[in-house]
């Protein structure tokens, strides 16, 4: 850490800040600027405390952090690359894994329909919500432990593995005994009750970026989860909220590699909600795979105007099938990439 | 909510579209424009369900929502101001309200001397953290019920009513034993379960606005909590996030007459979050008290650079205190406002 | 035009706004709702005065535009792809173009250099800036017509074509003289002045989208150039300004498809300013050749950390090699995807 | 400036940045952390060249600036308050000032009863433009020089000062014979011809922030003002552009203190574009001299819903007057604050 006085600081003032940074058990070492002095806290460990301590004293001008503030979730903490397995699977591994499936369970039926379709395209997981965030109080609020209980029928039919959102601390246990990956939407990724919940949930989880959320956020986010025992963690770009409304979101794809430059942990990209627009499902999803991404979540349904959520975005089946065939090239490249550069996004 | 047909949509699809407006109960009106048709749809109750569903039809162009997707919380649902009764206080009526306090309850000295502090200012309302949201899993996570205990030895010395923050719908129940008001913060906002939890908790609502939350987002939140049955709910202005990093936040202030406009709540503004620097937090309230606003919330601390959290935004309690002086004027300006003009804002 | 008043609007404040329309010309179609009158504005032509006029009327709650600001930009004013001739290549067309080069025209040297390494790695396009926009007025503005006669020295050389940037009308003529393409810059995006004299430059020109400009504005930027007489117009995303801090701007890379579903216009994606960092220059290509995007424009230099401006994100000549060669299976998928599809998004 | 090591740096690596650093004449101490090296860098002067030559550095992790980059414009380079005398005014000073009149010039009727009304309600200077920045090249783009010999009439007629746009360097000597103050607008603050040339333009300056410019861009925009020679720059805050979109834009009224930190310029706030709706201008109004902004800059026009451009947030005439009035015990406050308190924003 780097504390930069104000101009013009008496002795007694660089002296108050120093004692301050030893309070802290931190070694200190100053140099004289040509207009200021500048002080460098030297030492291991969590500085978070002393920093916001500093800041808050008057003689301070700004307190920069040169280590980051997560650790677990770190490239430094551990090499090569974090491989959840789930049911058969390997995700962060050295196949391109696709998640697939309607926005919410709504009827065995449609369940059923969307499980064999997305089997059929030689997709690998099954998405769908029983617990729906929804920005309004009357609109439809999911199926809840019914939607669960279809979600098994499906896996039991096809094999699929499922994943699918929990919002409650409360439910975690309900969910995980349904599920094989645990959702944390957008709007619960600094929901930090449940996320301490989830250390002990004994299931892999998908973390969905915050609609504002920076990079750093959903790391110590996911931190957060593999600090209270659950290292199986897998991050998700969802797009974020800009003042560009022709989309959704905005979807920052380059957060992939960067995520991988940052930490081991997988990356999937969500296009459904990072576009919000079914014409625009496609090409992203192939640009995804172009820029390493280590998988796909997408929204497909087996009649999106009868939806009773994100119809705008869900493809219609045929579609689907025809994205995961235009996507076979592009992730003949990737297995490529993947097999000889480390890491990808060089 | 109108209904914009793609350029040169034949016949048939304009028909497909109808029937499905139709479906929902709802009557048409079709208009002949000089390039595309137009569908206007009449009718009441919530059209969210029905919009969705025509979005996701690939013959439209863009629907668009006349009608607001809030109820409750409107102006046209109720004239005049929810006046929150508190502990002989009344928010949103014709006092101007400060509410102030430490970030976090620390310890029994720190508290009491801050209620001290805030009492003597002539404040009315103790605030104090017993959990707290923080972006590190290493950072202080607030005292708990421990904390409580203090917030409530602090209302018994001074008098003054308390507010605090709830993280958890499984914590409302203990929060609401000790605290007058229950604070939902800002990563909150869209907790659902949280927010439908609070229905029945009893005590009135600070609900603050997301970091990236929409003011139409920060009602449809407030609606869910008036939806569950409680209708006290005050909103807090306290900063988005944008590209500007001088502040910690960019403070909306126009939104407090905007809201003033758009519905019957009371509207507080948290200068402290909305600024993140001490220095400025005197000149924003004095502004917050000349837009309109019902009432402050503030952060001070007896030691600021010793507080575990939020220092560097928390006054020393001699600045809080000429602060309160300083405010004196633009209060009685607020007062005279609030009885001869309705609304405020105009 | 849609125009929706306000609740318990008087018939005399429909009138008044029914006669406000009619004074420019076009038809009405009045419509009750169940709680408020809509009226639909029929008629062709820019609206925009009808609007901004009704918009200013207190009784009018909304007004909304159906159709789109722009005409000779628009998909539907021409059907296909606009195809831009430079110098023997076709810019939008079948062949994916790459433009490359210094930031800065820093001296024969380097720009010689770096103009055989372009040609050489079989890239298209030579890119260098002789009038620099920078933010600090210390910092490097560029050589101006020097640098421009060695970009000339360059083509000649090489047999590369060379975009350059201009930054005020008043150089247009001489810029003109030198350069194959006329680059503007992001943050002239919006300088009026500047595209109208872009009109009769006698250069297709490349404009970039501003750091906080929609994809509308970017496409009324462009109606300014094409409506003064220039239909040469390509368009680049260079990345948009958000919180995000990690890269220097967020790629919105799903404006590629989004652009190719409004407009005929070729669009250029810019992975240097879009990242700021050199190591995700060639990730982030990848990704733009997958999407479908016209081109990139990459910033390369011989030595970077001696480049006047621009270092961090400019490739060394060896990586730039690297990159053109790793790209080429994804320009194949790419030419099949152009040459069996129309439009590519879909 | 303090340049930190990746991790696992080798000697070798930190000779060559210290080597760099060298280059550039500065002196350096380097320290040897916990975990990595970081050196510090010490000598006066502009350190960007040098900066962005070091991170351009392969082996470097980040580069942090602590000195300002702007120099003429700071508060260390000048004490007090740049007072700006204009048409016997006094800007920056002791007197409250506003700046009112309509969006554009439109006719001789339309100006003139604009400027009694401007005299009349006690404002200070009239606002008017001649040349307008519009998105759409089919909007009306001001009567030039025509408009400016109306505003030249109404000054002769009413004695107010004029403040109007100019939009390309060509036109500032034509502008400067006509206007008291040249306006530069929010989409050229970047415009680094225009702002050049200024420097010699004999005539104060109203430098509008960009839409999303950050503080310190505007500051260094100003300073290529002053370093081209005229030290008469006033700052406008005219709110920036979010995902907010109730308003036209997001007032950042913090600013105004911010500014204030750091600067010696005066600093206006435009209610009107702020919010692009005429009922939230009176309470930001007051707002933005409770909180100590040194003027204001408010649209204004004889029949809104007949105005050429932003009728929507101009307001009538008896509406200007009746804030005016209203806001006179506000600017008694900002009054007694200016004589007492130095700075305001404390």
């Amino acid at each position: 850490m780097i504390i930069s006085m104000k101009l013009h600081s008496t002795q007694a003032e660089v002296a108050a800040v120093c004692e301050r940074i030893e309070h802290f058990g931190y070694k200190i070492h100053t140099i004289e600027g040509a207009e200021r002095v500048v002080i460098a806290v030297i030492g291991v460990g969590d500085v978070t405390p002393c920093l916001e301590s500093l800041e808050a004293m008057p003689q301070v001008e700004k307190a920069v952090r040169i280590t980051a503030p997560y650790k677990f979730v770190s490239k430094e903490y551990k090499k090569g690359r974090t491989r959840i397995q789930v049911n058969g699977l390997e995700i962060g591994g050295d196949e391109f894994i696709v998640m697939a499936g309607p926005c919410s369970v709504e009827s065995e039926k449609q369940i059923m329909e969307s499980a064999e379709a997305v089997a059929a395209a030689g997709a690998n997981i099954l998405r769908g919500g029983a617990f729906k965030p929804r920005t309004s109080p009357y609109d439809f609020q999911g199926m809840a432990e019914e939607g669960l209980k279809l979600l098994r029928k499906a896996r039991e039919a096809t094999g699929l593995a499922i994943v699918t959102e929990v919002m409650s601390d409360a439910d975690v246990p309900l969910v995980a005994e349904y599920a094989d990956i645990l959702q944390i939407g957008a709007r619960n990724m600094q929901n930090f009750s449940l996320l301490k919940s989830l250390g002990k949930a004994g299931r892999p989880i998908l973390l969905k970026r915050g609609l504002s959320s920076t990079i750093k956020e959903l790391l110590m986010s996911a931190e957060y989860i593999v600090a209270h025992g659950n290292k199986d963690v897998m991050l998700c770009e969802r797009g974020i909220r800009t003042f560009e409304t022709v989309t959704r979101n905005t979807c920052d794809i380059v957060a992939v590699p960067v995520l991988h430059e940052m930490t081991h942990l997988p990356v999937i990209l969500d296009p459904s909600h990072a576009t919000g627009k079914r014409s625009l499902v496609a090409a992203l999803s192939r640009a995804a795979v172009a820029i390493g991404a280590d998988g796909l979540i997408v929204e497909i349904h087996p009649c999106p105007e009868k939806a009773v959520s994100d119809g705008a975005q869900s493809l219609h089946i045929p579609d689907f099938e025809k994205m995961m065939r235009s996507l076979q090239p592009y992730v003949e490249l990737w297995k490529q990439a993947r097999m000889t550069e480390a890491p990808v996004a060089v």
